[in-house]
């Protein structure tokens, strides 16, 4: 794989992942949404991030193995020990999380034109970015570490089971059993995460799903936005990538 | 594939496609009918619509490699520049869309004729063609553009994935286990379009969803059925259009 | 496969398909049901029923191919020409219904015992077998024609996909990743007839999973169970059966 | 596999699963969670169990084969005669549940902390550990005795079909696009049993995930926690066992 091919490959698989999460948020908060007007719940949310990955990781997947998340990235580096690709990843997750957010916005611009009009303004942070039920950085922090450790080891062990992990994905030689199946595992391991540990802390588990879209939520021109609550948005970027490093530390001294 | 196999598999399975489709809309939104009386919600719908396209395009996959939607035909011949079977494939598309209404008002026949009967009535329209919860010529082609691209893509993705793609399940070497398991893609992927980007105008995403059932609508006798909505029709024949071939243009460039 | 083995498979089967059937339709309507407690509607139905033929169809597949379905039967004698086993596989197929509906009864044991001591008595039939929304002989019936057809077309053009059919997985020589797939493909599409097409008539689209545990109903000791409902008895086993036969007529034609 | 490469990978894989099993009870009774604020029910926990099941086996599988249930390697030894491994399999599963109970008190520890203080304090040992819904240790055991051949029985049958089994993940040679799919089969499998087998004892159906998060619910500072239900403990332990052994049987005279 190019720099190049990484860098678009991760832009436009973090994009559509961030379009579709942003989406999923909107459609259960905003006035004038079939989702919210047929009572969607967790399990519209927890099954629309997930189906998100599934589609992001997809499409990228042929250009840069569609890691689409820094704490991913930083574990498979920690594993293989190649670290000269690792900020086009991130700079690519980056950009792609904030043209994803855009996208999101643009396909419910009706609906964010909409709140406060109906009834009470909607705090819009939340569509965008997570926040905690309690906050606690102490805590916050801990379960952000601890949820990640749970996506990213089983990620990684997808990649021991030869050939149906992330890392054989992005190479030519890919089989393409392994991928097409290693991703929808991937996609559904990220729907119980939400399902199971994601309602303390909104599960970020990711910095450039919090951080790219908090950023655009600051400069977009969003009627009744509410605040950007960037008092808060060291946590789901540290704890992420603390989670990240201790997968990839696990992952050496157990397999 | 002969025209004949490509002509008779878009039938079909697009028929298929919406009798599963118009049967959950019905399912929720008529009287005497058990997803109602349980309070089934948007989950029931968008797992609905993508487990037609399941049933769909499995049954047509050995026939026609189970297309479905015009947009997802003109992104492939753009790809490929075979021209040739693409009026085969739309004509297809658009007689099983309409046949496939026809049968899911058969299914649900008691249902519509007991509407207005036991409560007010529900207009009808809805179980056939879509409607923007906010109606707005400009953000409803831009909503159904930027949904459009998000299908498509990753559909068109799949097949750079040697032999798990859309195009690979029409020939006759096609691997067994790549058509498998890229179908089962495909409809989770709408599943979470769905759930994500569905909830502005319904999600079209495909003319012959749209157009067809609404002239069957139209043409039905269905008690108490209410407007065809014409004014609208063009939206979710136009938007997937475009959005098709934007994905085709965007596959061009960057794989 | 030996006749034997094709008995064995297809009561062991059918018996797991309907004892998981038996017991969602239970856990949503008896007292004292974690299901029923957290308010379980029709996704929890749907789902429980497609992965019951999930858990059935696995255990039956290495020794009979996991029809558990006459309508499923039919229609592949219909496609093979051979109808020496007919007999066997529908003998299999109602044992092992009414098995499964006793092993039901006895899961949910004290919920219907309880039934109608918290509560006012909830008539269980519903639990076992199938009652159409609005009761008309003609539509129930072209109901589940349609509906049949709309499970068993599908099913029968996985099997002309090599490899990925019900019938390979019966052979020595199936391969693994086929019967992966194919089982799970079909689970789903059940869920995707539920979900869709299932509301009318509660989707029996198989004369064993509705006659067995229907005679099994009027037979056992159950507390306040109400009628038995033999004057429809006769919908959920013909209407399948023609929908069978349509789908082997279709599929000989259209493949 | 070595007797550490199996210890280390069944304490890995079950306080995966245990972590998420315990998480997402935690989601839906405790206080400040956003799956209890958006009114999750019983397909969240179902699939919430399923869906750890996904994450612990696919993370222990390269070690242990991923068995996480003392029921599942009793079954697996009977029908291979090999007990060698099976006390540290055992031995295994019971640290690992110790030890997911303690991490998914962890990742939910702030909410814990809030139980009782914003409404009526909830009694915890449901987060931890299985209660019935009708006290009856007869029909208890007879539930959890054939619910766990349910899941057991399904499970040896995929073993059946060489290559996508449970005892052929472990093997070295064990083939990746088999272990993928099996997996996903299993935790789809134990969603299935979840929805239509769990709702009178709360589907144990693994002596590990009871009894083990019922001694760290016994030992942890949980504010209000209220009992740990020692007098029910030993039938989630004793009728797991009872199927477990019942479907080892089953299989040898079946298969």
């Amino acid at each position: 794989m190019s720099n190049g091919d990484i860098f678009v490959g991760e832009v436009l698989g973090t994009a559509i992942l961030i379009m579709f999460g942003v989406g999923v948020c909107a459609a259960v908060n905003l006035p004038y949404s079939k989702a919210r007007a047929t009572g969607a719940g967790w399990i519209v949310i927890t099954f629309g991030w997930g189906f998100g990955v599934l589609a992001g990781a997809y499409a990228s997947a042929p250009l840069s193995g569609g890691h689409l998340n820094p704490a991913v990235t930083l574990a498979l580096a920690m594993d293989t020990g190649d670290w000269g690709t690792f900020p086009v990843y991130v700079l690519g997750q980056f950009a792609g999380a904030m043209l994803g957010a855009v996208l999101g916005f643009l396909v419910y611009y009706s609906q964010f034109q909409a709140n406060g009009e109906e009834d009470k303004a909607q705090p819009t942070l939340g569509i965008f970015a997570t926040a905690p039920e309690v906050r606690n950085p102490v805590t916050n922090i801990m379960t952000e570490v601890i949820v990640t450790v749970g996506l990213v080891l089983p990620v990684l062990s997808f990649n021991k089971n030869d050939g149906i992990g992330v890392g054989q994905i992005a190479g030519q030689d890919a089989g393409i059993y392994g991928s097409g199946i290693s991703i929808l595992l991937v996609s559904l391991l990220v729907v119980g995460i939400g399902l199971c540990l994601g309602s303390p802390t909104g599960y970020a588990i990711n910095p450039a799903r919090d951080l790219g879209p908090r950023i655009v939520h600051a400069v977009l021109p969003i009627p009744n936005k509410g605040t950007s609550d960037w008092a808060y948005s060291w946590v789901p970027v540290v704890g992420p990538m603390i989670g990240g490093a201790l997968a990839g530390l696990l992952f050496k001294i157990i397999y």
